[in-house]
């Protein structure tokens, strides 16, 4: 099936990578694939790094994404965990940016904000609204919440699009509610 | 010219990329190229990162390096740094591990310890060292040190692997000072 777009979102972490892909047609969202990779497996820190670089270049090649949407926090527990994260972002990035894919970050708490409303929702409710705006079965999902994580940054970065200031057409927030009627929960 | 093995030492900073290539031909050392990119003058963070991928995996196919050594440091100032740093050496970890050249990483300190002696040298004394070990003329280099510092980590990583304990053929000291005069300063 061809779509309009195709947008990556990777949520890069040094134990697990989660990935999802979205196609749009135009208010039409699908998720084409998501999945998760168990890095903790992998003893070698330069092989995790290259699980997540080929991971990231064969979803790159296969699905050819028009953007990449990466799940990003800017703080952790100590430098040394965040040096590590950021070899994990840096080579998903580079994968990206050896084709020239734009990409941009969120930060887990706008993931959130933006999917479910509540900048607080645990990982659970994420999934589940999800589940509940893209008409997915929870039981065909994968196990690892990373994935449906991923899922949620490209269809955050699929609103963030939309919005009125980001220019995608809607004068106000009425409009902007007529155009995607789909993000009110009732 | 060709050469038996070529350790390229990459100094992967967010303001200054250094990159240094060193041909080793038996105990003949050769620095075939080193340079430094200024990418504070690149304002955008991804154009940043996608600079450093282009310019090492330009290297990578230009030189065709057999092993990669990073200078890694492992605390810095705070964690939006180290996020920044890890990036950084993610997208240039990323341009080896796409051809499978396995990656070394030196802290500072120890790269100025086994090139200069001293784990506190300053880069001007790190840079005079190479000179006199490599035989280059100071007057001709990069003006920026990270250059230095980039073939100053290769070089330590030759010097690693010729260590009796990482299995380079000398039994002890005094053969590893025989096989090794250029290591004696006078």
């Amino acid at each position: 099936m061809d779509y309009e777009k195709i947008i990556m979102g990777i949520d890069p972490g040094t134990n697990v990578m989660g990935y999802g892909l979205l196609g749009i047609n135009g208010k039409k969202l699908t998720p084409i694939v998501l999945g998760a990779i168990e890095l903790n497996k992998v003893g070698d820190h330069y092989l995790r790094l290259a699980r997540i670089y080929e991971r990231v270049t064969g979803l790159v090649e296969q699905y050819l994404p028009d953007e990449l949407a990466i799940e990003a926090p800017f703080y952790g527990k100590n430098v040394q965990s965040m040096l590590k994260l950021g070899r994990a972002q840096g080579v998903a990035m580079a994968a990206a940016l050896a084709r020239d894919i734009p990409i941009a970050e969120y930060a887990p708490l706008k993931v959130k904000q933006v999917v479910t409303g509540n900048g607080g929702a645990s990982k659970e409710q994420v999934a589940n609204m999800l589940c509940y705006i893209l008409k997915m079965e929870k039981s065909k999902l994968p196990s690892l919440l990373d994935a449906t994580d991923a899922l949620a940054v490209a269809l955050t970065h699929y609103y963030e699009r939309q919005k009125p200031s980001a220019g995608g057409g809607a004068k106000n927030w009425e409009q902007f509610l007529k155009q995607h009627p789909e993000r009110i929960v009732k």
